[in-house]
């Protein structure tokens, strides 16, 4: 069964962001901002909280070091600055995590990173070996239509993956998503985002933005929490793969 | 046996602090700056690396949240906010660890939270709290003429003590260090350094800067690599320790 | 006549914080953060060119560096480290405005380093002697019962002043505000804080907290623009203040 | 007469870096770090005080936000956000200058983003518009076989440029520096760097590392005070150019 991932936890100090305590209640999987996009101790400490509650598995979401810019802007990191980087990161929250007697389950890089990594084999290759090395936790990251260099990435560190897709995002004929600076990258109507959410959760195809048919495996879905309409349409894809799991 | 414990891995970015390779050599424990004081993702995983070739067991040395007054200054924290901040610090170095095979043993906090913490009972209690809640570690903290506080909280949380002292302070009649700011608080010749290390791990008492006779209660001797002349320090003593042993 | 001035500009990177656009229709000076607390180049950028479209005065907003805890605690700092940091943050801010054709006209510092410059000589007297060596601008603080001591040092460095109060707060006999912990210490009902403020305005006394009449010095009202009842209550005092003029 | 310019300030609260007050004797310009990859508004302080007592000119050094990484990591920011934190640092710098009686003559952007700066048109336009909208300061940048983009940028915004060489670098046929990742990128003999400086220094033709016969505008030398051996070449150049000047 699919399962559904929210970036969560991306308030700081005295600045709120999300609606985490709604978008919770509907999610499997928590990525949980470890203070260098976002977050900061308390944040954290609140936020794993609110997922073991829900029963909620939690990832680490590690960025770049740049609060500023929340981990969106691209830095030129050495492999090894990466590995550290992501070291930190995961570890910080697993003690706040431990403090809780909950557990890192797995780690999705976030915003720059995550796309630096998805485009560029060497950084691909250090975030492999910073979660091996970490080990015991998976890897989430985007499945596309060849998925043959995470897969071999996977087997040579022994690092188990997560794949997921976005109902809410047009996908190339390769499997990237669309920039979001290009017409039409971003689905807006909630039937539309609810449809291609029941398709990829179902293993049916895409129609590509190049019109061809886009098969994508996907372990989880990511979906937002960031106000009422993405909360609203994440019930409804909740609801959606409840009613096809019972069918 | 006594232990000597040394504040390391306080170097950041591009700037270099301490003899660190130096040092490990000649101590028992390793109190590693966590990020917030000093060091960064890249320095602690080289400072854990040496902790390990030297087999030094590792401790957290956590910090206010003041990079650049080197957590030197007292800031007004809530005791959540001080336990948060311990547990996201001791995750962070415990996760670089953990990447190389070894493991968090005990809890330092730096500068001015060590200062506060031994002077503020509700601070004291919260840092208990964050230990006992992350488990598995001992606190080292002051032993002083008193230690019936420290004592009741270990007794109370569960959290095991390592109390500590200095071979070049001056204390006064309660066992708290002489303010740096008072004239002669800091011993400098090597001679009265090291003889006073060697009565603190004899158990014999000092003599307070009032006069008394001061017993303390000392399981580690905090040391400093700062300079090749502090480094030279630590090895007559450790070399006086092992006569000792031997003898 | 009273001026209004309200802290704005205290979005920072991906996250927002009040209604600057609304709010600085109806103030006359904009206490704009500088980036320790709240604030980053691109907020202050925006904020100084909605001052300037309002024409409204630009005032420096400077904060201890705690970006986590919004400036909110204390820090134990030199003077001279005060001096240094608002020097720093004060010509940040000059060289964003300058780049628009703007000016900073006067200091107000934000926070817990306002509350322990207003309870702390040697402090006091640090911000003077930054405002003073920096030359050119204002100092904004709090109006008391006795405001000797602030006049003495206005004398003596020939630092104008703007003596400010609160419509919103409770004051106790010697013109501090009431604790927020305390009852009773923040107003809520709009009508209550307009007519605080108009009380304020017309130099009439206040009933302190100790049921005495507290006369004060009142250049300016300090306003807040956090959210909609907020900007509400300040259009009301602003349009009392205006048919007082009038009148 | 060719200027001798040198980055400065680069300590950082606790961590020290360069000898600062030695190199300070023998230069015209002094480039101090800001804020943002090194320097604390104490370091600042200190740094332009060294300069107002030495009558060396004083140039901000502006960066990437990028404090752990020394500025040295590229980071990918839009042209606005170039804008924006170049208004602050200068700024900042030129309020701590202000204080002292001082001004900021020229920008000279630091590491990465005087990389990038150098080889992106974008960035480079956005690096003149900020200097044109602070106003009455000079841009120091790196003088090439053709410097036409810059001197164009420079008649359009009004801003005037100060074209620096290197003394200890090797020159690509373009003028660019060569890697320094090369080999024979940097020149360790004392001999050949104030040979270097000399030729330069007196309009002579450099040969380049494809061994063509390299033309550079030059008027101002970057030097160097990190350590003992690159103050006393400094030394010596300038004792050289000063016996050219009285020749």
């Amino acid at each position: 069964m699919v399962l559904l991932n929210c970036d969560i936890g991306e308030s700081f100090g005295a600045w709120t962001m999300g609606l985490d305590a709604e978008i919770m209640a509907h999610i499997d999987c928590a990525n949980i901002a470890c203070g260098f996009h976002a977050g900061d101790p308390g944040t954290m400490r609140k936020t794993v909280a609110l997922a073991l509650e829900n029963q909620v598995r939690i990832g680490a979401h590690p960025a770049y070091p740049d609060l500023q810019g929340f981990g969106r802007r691209s830095m030129a990191l050495a492999p090894q600055e990466v590995i550290d980087l992501l070291h930190y990161q995961i570890g910080a929250l697993a003690g706040i995590c431990r403090a809780q007697g909950g557990e890192v389950e797995y780690v999705k890089p976030h915003g720059a990173l995550y796309n630096d990594m998805m485009g560029n084999a060497t950084l691909l290759r250090a975030v492999f070996q910073a979660v091996a090395s970490y080990g015991g936790v998976r890897l989430m990251l985007l499945g596309r239509a060849d998925n043959s260099v995470a897969q071999a990435l996977s087997d040579e560190f022994g690092v188990p993956l997560w794949f997921e897709a976005f109902s809410d995002r047009a996908y190339d004929g390769a499997g990237n998503l669309v920039a979001r600076s290009l017409p039409g990258a971003v689905h807006h109507e909630p039937e539309r985002i609810v449809a291609q959410a029941l398709d990829l959760a179902q293993g049916k195809p895409l129609i590509a933005s190049d019109g061809s048919a886009l098969q994508l495996q996907v372990d989880t879905l990511c979906v937002h929490g960031d106000n009422a309409a993405s909360v609203a349409a994440v019930r409804r894809i909740r609801h959606a793969l409840d009613e096809l799991k019972t069918a």
